[in-house]
């Protein structure tokens, strides 16, 4: 949680004109995560890390989707995220792009960027080693750039009783700032952590940041999260109370 | 096409009271299949199959999925349906179970059938042998009922500029019923095949089969619409034009 | 709430051969009110008790719309259902036709019906005079036969904490069942009213409950529900906690 | 139609860095106006006009949501875009603010803008005087940022046989933004009309129009679509064929 007073302590101050700041003053309010939680990792997958901690300037020509340096330094505090979210008990989803042979046609695809000089590899959109899913994680297979669009997500939502989400990963101007708006749109309150978020260039992640701080979500320090979250961890019993059904069949 | 006099002329017409027929006559109309057309083929999977050519009431207690004699019955038809389609070069798209791993929680199911006593088999949801897939077609993995629910499709088929659907399949009462309230409901024109939709029991498929000709399809005879896809065949070009651009990138 | 025992205790059974209803018995458990409940009623405008509780084959000709006695004999548990759900304070969703101008193209309509030959009144889509939605409560207006296609219905029960739903109203056929199972594969508990639920002719009524009962919901008596309902309202706080936010613009 | 080379041709120039707009040559393409388009107008309302052709530096203290200059000069141009969809029979789609009583529960409100200080006036989100929809024109009420959530449009479009949108409006960072995304994720081609398009503020306008640009829509100049549009319009015949069926009802 964090005061009014703190509504634009974030990365943003180095780049918004102090008159649009003044213009946008009609949205400060308090932070905080919301009630009944979920974890929701985005595009954390392999082709993200490639080449290293460098600048994707550098990296774009042989890597050309890789955030370099940016996704590296967030490595750790998505780490420490993870582990907090697990001593909460909350629900956690991963998302990555569809894959399977046969899964749509040409065009359905997530952005408009054309087709790569570069050869792809079988892993380029499995989870990151450092994030692995576990045994009762959901990892949505994505077509496009919001996780809500063509996938059971909101279904699996409402199944759990999850009102809120707390939202990282890649890339700010694309599939989180597409799911962020979306995740808003339909009702849950959402926590966007800013360590944990990134992009391959810094003006469109810091306005990025911005628009969906003021208009749609609580863009909120990793700390502040994990404070949250490890109180819900010493709590007297989980703050998400999972349906108790017996098994049902997938079939119909 | 049918003419508005053959509008009941399908095979609920002896389940159906006759005074229920007349307060529904103000459903008749000329049915048709719909401009640009694709072709939707609803789990046809190997379950349905299980235990051959039998009444189900018979293979219930070892084949609990088996529509038996229904499925084996509209084994031909379809073969005739899917070979008319292709000759007419219309998009084929499939939906069977989405059985990966890590794919949903516990109760986000098709339907609230209950736990099995019989073991499952690893292609228990993999499409028929008659019915294999080919390159170009997609085929949707789906958690629910309707083939739209949590899935792309909706995406597919304007990505490939697709106006109306031809479906088929199984089961009436459930995942055919459910996909065509909801195509009907996002705009498409419905054309159901009734010699090639089958569920496990009669009453059920015929009351089910009445209530979407009246309220959202066109149930039609498997012969009028093989007639209909083959003057697309052959006609001077494509009823569907598919966009051509360039290759786009899946990543985000 | 219901025992595995009373799974069947229910109108379809005078209709529904003996082979089906063994063959649906790998659909029995136990039935109840899901947790943090709102109320939904379906389509419960003038337009369907037009002419008073006589049989809509007499109706049909004058009120073609008209779900006659079936509709006039659903009214004094109706009037229960309301009052025990304002009771427990739980949400209310109403739903009814949009009709406003400019609302959609030629053909965006709930079912295939034919044009009229009847004229149509202004208050053809009013809420019926008993069951006047008060401030609180929300009315969806809708262009198709299911509540959630179209509508913002997931985004207000998200935004709202509800997690399972009570339905009743009408027809079964139609709107009810289409919204039913949207409201299952979206991922809600739902509890259908049986003496609240209505349609114009009673085979499809009958089958239809017995679908949705079996595949999507529980089909519950109005004395259940209510005495669920009582006990909310007698409980030392309310079963859903409502988010209290500070007041936020509708303008984007 | 814009050639490759002309791919960054657009008001972001002035603010992107040089190494961003490397970073994003991956993008570059041909833009054009797709088939069968529809035209769709973003929250043209008073609301947005109010206080005449001035900052909203200044306007703000008196009306907070006016984009000001940005409005007034896109009326024009506007205006032409619209005479020249008019003038090829495409369908015109607008879109405001659902204000109608009893339309949603507290909190579910297009973004988190705080309460205002300014009284509201009744005609606030009325289409502006001179854009004042016709008789055939569809109007979506939406409750959130993109007109595709929780509306009918995708349903409106499909009817109509609707690949592709030509959109104007405001705002550029909130509305416009997610409709876009939204638009693109559906499957729809999409041409964005810079003179057309505003917001209140010019760095979030311009790196907002640029993410759109490269991800998903093709950013296009108000001649280009124009001379597409009087193109279309001086064709044989109309480039949208929409469906002729027989007046079917309203009611389920």
């Amino acid at each position: 949680m964090a005061s009014i007073e703190q509504f634009e302590d974030h990365c943003w101050k180095d780049v918004m004109p102090a008159a649009d700041m003044m213009l946008y003053s009609c949205y400060a309010r308090k932070t905080y995560v919301g009630p009944r939680p979920a974890l929701l990792a985005i595009d954390l997958y392999n082709i993200v890390y490639r080449g290293g901690p460098h600048s994707p300037y550098q990296l774009d020509p042989i890597y050309p989707n890789s955030c370099g340096h940016f996704a590296h330094r967030a490595i750790e505090p998505t780490k420490r995220l993870f582990a907090a979210a697990r001593g909460a008990a909350i629900p956690i989803f991963y998302c990555t792009q569809e894959t399977r042979p046969n899964n749509r046609p040409a065009g359905a695809v997530s952005t408009r960027r054309q087709g790569f000089a570069v050869p792809r590899e079988n892993d380029d959109y499995d989870i990151y080693q450092e994030f692995t899913p576990q045994t009762t994680d959901i990892v949505i297979r994505k077509q496009r750039a919001s996780v809500f669009n063509g996938t059971p997500l909101v279904s699996h939502l409402t199944t759990l009783g999850v009102n809120s989400l707390i939202v990282c990963g890649e890339s700010t101007s694309g599939c989180v700032r597409a799911s962020c708006v979306d995740a808003y749109s339909t009702g849950f309150h959402v926590s966007l952590v800013e360590e944990c978020t990134f992009d391959r260039a810094e003006l469109v992640h810091k306005v990025n940041l911005f628009d969906l701080h003021h208009k749609y979500v609580d863009v909120m320090h990793v700390d502040e999260v994990i404070e949250h979250l490890d109180g819900i961890a010493n709590a007297p019993r989980a703050a998400v109370a999972q349906r108790s059904e017996n098994p049902e069949s997938v079939s119909g």
